[in-house]
């Protein structure tokens, strides 16, 4: 992946504008004992990684116009405040949205992984929801939706996994791959959340 | 299930021991649009729990023996400070961990089950890590632990729910409810690990 090819706007990953997460190297490696991520996990996700990598804008479509739109509890997270459609900012949320998929299965998990997952979760917080946009949305997303919503998220991706004809025991192995990754980002972003509770983040 | 049937050390399930939750049923309604619980989860539940009923013992000895025995960094969470076993309090845990698996299938999803919910986080907080047992063992167990490790379950009892012959239809319909009620109970458990930080607990 070359980072200078990802032109979408906000989309800081890797660079000098993104804080140092708060979760070290060491804080990573328990997570992946914790959630039993090994090597064929990362094969496995490169793979994923090569079968969604042309269906990204259709998932992220799916889950925001399918189901997020839905569920006004969740759809006014991209929206002004008195719910009228912010077609901007959610236009390069789900671009955002979309490259959160191949970083998942392709980036290596590393310091900048970590630092971006931090800048990710904060940007859901009072500290920085709305700021990458210049929008008026809502003040931040509780915790509870993300990690409520994930569940969503690993279901809905599997069929994606499977429509390039791979054998079920890989789309297995991919499902099962990201699903770990899932749980290790909810419980990074678990981390921002409790360090800025005390700028009024809810969760 | 008849209550006073279960008689655990330390299970208060549905008794005035237990305080309320911080969420309300209005809450648990989101909850469940936000996972897109339904109706047919219920019914893939109470399968579930048909199905797991007279094997949680053999699940917990897995979890327990097989896995959290060989991390360190979850193993420590009951034993004592020094590292060395606490049996007593390792079987009447198993004892309510093994109750967890019946009650996420087998209980109606209702305000008591609600409170039970942050009754079992609050016991993995230090507002009452140890206090049932009357041990002394870890202050309290990081959130982010419980999320990581909650991927592990969730892929390992997967052949426990096709261990009684279902079609492989029904056993993703009850894995797939079994893990819409993981990411629901993991948004109430973060409600109350983000209303005890003043408390001391840690990410």
């Amino acid at each position: 992946m070359n980072r200078s090819a990802i032109d979408i706007p906000g989309y800081t990953y890797g660079t000098t504008e993104v804080a140092p997460s708060p979760a070290t190297l060491a804080d990573l490696e328990q997570l992946k004992t914790s959630v039993r991520f090994t090597q064929e996990d990362e094969h496995f996700l490169q793979l994923a990684g090569t079968v969604l990598d042309d269906q990204v804008e259709a998932i992220v479509n799916h889950w925001r116009s399918q189901i997020i739109a839905g569920i006004p509890h969740l759809a006014k997270h991209s929206r002004h405040q008195d719910g009228s459609p912010l077609p901007d900012y959610l236009a390069r949320s789900n671009l955002r949205f979309q490259q959160w998929i191949r970083d998942t299965c392709q980036r290596p998990y590393d310091q900048d992984w970590l630092n971006y997952q931090h800048e990710i979760a904060l940007r859901h917080t009072p500290v920085k929801k709305n700021q990458t946009d210049g929008v008026v949305s809502t003040p931040h997303v509780p915790y509870s939706d993300i990690v409520a919503f994930l569940a969503v998220l690993n279901e809905t991706i599997r069929p994606y996994l499977a429509a390039k004809g791979h054998d079920e025991s890989d789309v297995a192995g991919m499902h099962s791959a990201w699903c770990k990754s899932a749980h290790m980002q909810m419980a990074l972003w678990a981390k921002t959340y409790m360090a800025t509770q005390s700028a009024g983040a809810t969760p």
